[in-house]
């Protein structure tokens, strides 16, 4: 490892404390490998002497798994940015970890290919942070999340060791599938070093329509109709009332219709007189939804405006607060109602205003408790005076009735800090076991991301 | 567990002591549980005895991995049958593992869903058995394996324990992704009692269409000239000269013509005009690579005949040869020609026939030794004279040059009984300590199908 790449002036751990949910803890050093050898040096000392590793993309994580909450080394992979291979042969792509997944989705859509997976925060994130999390995005409904779209992985173990988990064949059944095992464990097995990603053709045709909905319940009756008439959009989004009320307030221009307590925004895709159909079906299915308003985009420009609306979310809120914890919980579609009326009832009881927006299409909600709130909001008190103890209460309960409704603590995001201690929530001691087992395994020396998922 | 469901009588024994592979052990007792409670009780009593135990669903396994080598318990599913739901609402299924996957393509498709997954065996095979093998079949180009519509299981682990990796969402970042390690692991690892699986729309077209090359190299750059425009078909098989021929001899009035030297099947699947123009652009592109004769079926009859020849395959090899081994190797598709080279090296240099067919769509070949020929074949000598050594070196030579062209022993069969002592070529030293601390983790006391994967 290069001395120059090692860093330990203040300024470099400070850059390196924070991850996106404004957590923060203060690394020894910092360190930018460039190649698999070196991820190896570094293992391989940090092992040696017991010492924190916490590997980072762009740290755009909502839930803290990038914070180095026990310091040690933080293993910054941005300068492993290499796109090793598009082969449009194979229909699949070599990446390194660094890669921004904006820039690697413009490379293989100039080749006409196609790479599905579409984190909200695609244009800064990178590949192997997307991994980490298994990653979702705007198109899992049609084509599942970063998990379905990896195939064989390069990886660093805790003591230095390089495997490699598969390669790029499109099928592969010979020993344990320790590719998947790696995906979504949030750093806590391994270092990736080498991606090896699964294509598709570049979808021919698309479209987007958005409505308005004078009544949440109508938005998502629509949603469950539209899929029942063998529709399946490659995003559907949704945006309650409070979230399209910040954005109304943050951009004005944007013309949110004011009486609007939610939003959907479907994205078809496919070959052109199929979308075309498929777009016709679905304006029909709409107008007898009977919403407020609906649209659909003209032109790619239109297209962009529509999106703008949803994208704007997550700063709009933060126009009418100073602080918020954003959830990633995940239920079946059929109890998508139920979610949304327990989280009325707890804005109700908590008095903390909720903003909720995300993946209808998955069942996928992003539960945003704003609480610094700066303005008096509808059913809210003011969240300020709760405390903490309010919030922990609305999340225990937020957890309890994901859970019942047999759902997940989280979609896309992972467990990281955060939300830790709701872990066992969701699985039995058989499981936990097993959890710790394979962390004990791959990671004897609880070197890698220490204090994440497990409490 | 009911004793008028535990068998030791001679013939049950000897009905559960065989897969497709046509390996044979006698198990000691063969068990029929109904529930998840009785698999959990015969687990425990086997797990306080160490008595090993062979989980069997259809035994329809080429490699063996059905075959109880140390006799002991076989748990037999095929009691375990029922579909427990269908919902299309939430476009998921949760099933029982011995129901038979045809049964369950038919049920899903009367409600207008599609299970995609289709291996060669689907209307005898079970889905446990699936998982287990991580099976594919025919659709994997476009809609990837049974692997990609696992959401969640239930699992007896080795010492009884009941465990839930996941349930009906269609995200799930929490923890492990215990779901994906146990498919493909071929038993060894727990039982499945309860399958989440995930559904998509059935789609509303589709269309087939075959062409006989003179020359297999055509067909092989038709396959990679198809996929650059783009189009990306839900089959795509490929049958070479001895198949064909046996084909010929087994069913003549199936007319396959005489100087074929390749067969492509290709089906695509959609949107009624989608599939229209795709199956046009389809056609025009085949007119230009030249086949000695191409047809689209015009009717769901003529489409079944088509594909009747793919299907004669199996039964018509085993017409000229008494006795077959038939692999299941995977490489990049870029690697396709190449492998095909190496297959035809093979059979010269060892004058054992060799028959290819398969899923050129994924690189996935069945490489058929047709060791007992009952006749002289074009480029083979006797193999029946050459013996077990030859065929030995004809499939050292096969996985090794596999390997080196970025491939895998298994597409879609699974490493089993037959292929163990391969294993250890396509892992290193480092892939194989973590494959066997993981079996040593679920099953400390080696009882779940032992003598599989691993030597």
């Amino acid at each position: 490892m290069d001395s120059k790449r090692v860093f330990d002036s203040p300024e470099a751990r400070i850059a390196s404390s924070y991850d996106a949910s404004r957590q923060q803890h203060l690394p020894d050093v910092v360190v930018k490998p460039v190649n698999t050898k070196e991820i190896s040096e570094v293992l391989k000392l940090a092992y040696a002497n017991a010492i924190p590793v916490y590997t980072r993309g762009a740290a755009s994580s909502l839930t803290g798994s990038a914070v180095p909450v026990k310091g040690g080394i933080v293993l910054d992979t941005s300068l492993m940015n290499r796109i090793i291979e598009i082969n449009p042969t194979n229909l699949t792509a070599t990446v390194e970890p660094g890669v921004v997944v904006a820039d690697f989705q413009a490379e293989v859509e100039r080749q006409n290919l196609f790479y599905p997976p579409d984190p909200a925060s695609a244009e800064f994130c990178t590949i192997g942070g997307n991994l980490a999390t298994g990653a979702g995005g705007l198109r899992c409904i049609k084509y599942g999340t970063t998990r379905d779209y990896v195939l064989g992985l390069e990886v660093v173990l805790a003591d230095g060791r390089i495997i490699n988990t598969g390669k790029g064949t499109l099928k592969r059944v010979s020993g344990y599938d320790l590719t998947r095992l790696m995906v979504g464990s949030e750093g806590t097995l391994g270092v990736f070093t080498k991606i090896y990603l699964k294509l598709i053709p570049k979808p021919r045709a698309q479209s987007t329509i958005a409505a308005f909905f004078a009544d949440s319940e109508q938005a998502i009756r629509f949603s469950i109709d539209l899929l029942s008439k063998r529709i399946l959009p490659r995003a559907m989004e949704y945006m309650d009332a409070l979230s399209l009320k910040s954005v109304a307030k943050y951009k004005p221009e944007l013309q949110v219709p004011p009486d609007a307590q939610a939003m959907l925004l479907i994205e078809l895709d496919g070959a052109p007189n199929d979308v075309d159909e498929q777009t016709g079906e679905t304006r029909k299915l709409l107008h007898d939804a009977g919403p407020i308003m609906s649209k659909r985009a003209i032109s790619e420009k239109e297209a962009e405006y529509l999106w703008s609306i949803r994208k704007s979310i997550s700063a709009a809120l933060f126009s009418i607060t100073a602080q918020k914890v954003s959830e990633d919980i995940c239920v079946p579609r059929s109890a998508i109602s139920d979610i949304l009326k327990v989280i009325s009832q707890i804005e109700a009881s908590s008095g903390i205003p909720i903003a909720t927006f995300g993946h209808l299409g998955d069942g996928n909600f992003h539960v945003n408790f704003l609480i610094s709130s700066k303005e008096h909001l509808p059913a809210a008190t003011l969240a300020a005076q709760a405390g903490e103890n309010k919030l922990a209460e609305a999340l225990d309960r937020l957890f309890t009735r994901t859970i019942e409704l047999g759902g997940t603590l989280s979609g896309e995001h992972g467990i990281g800090l955060t939300k830790a201690k709701y872990f066992p929530l969701e699985w039995g001691l058989g499981e936990m076991a097993i959890f710790k087992q394979i962390k004990q395994l791959f990671d004897p020396k609880n070197i890698l991301n220490p204090g994440k998922i497990f409490e």
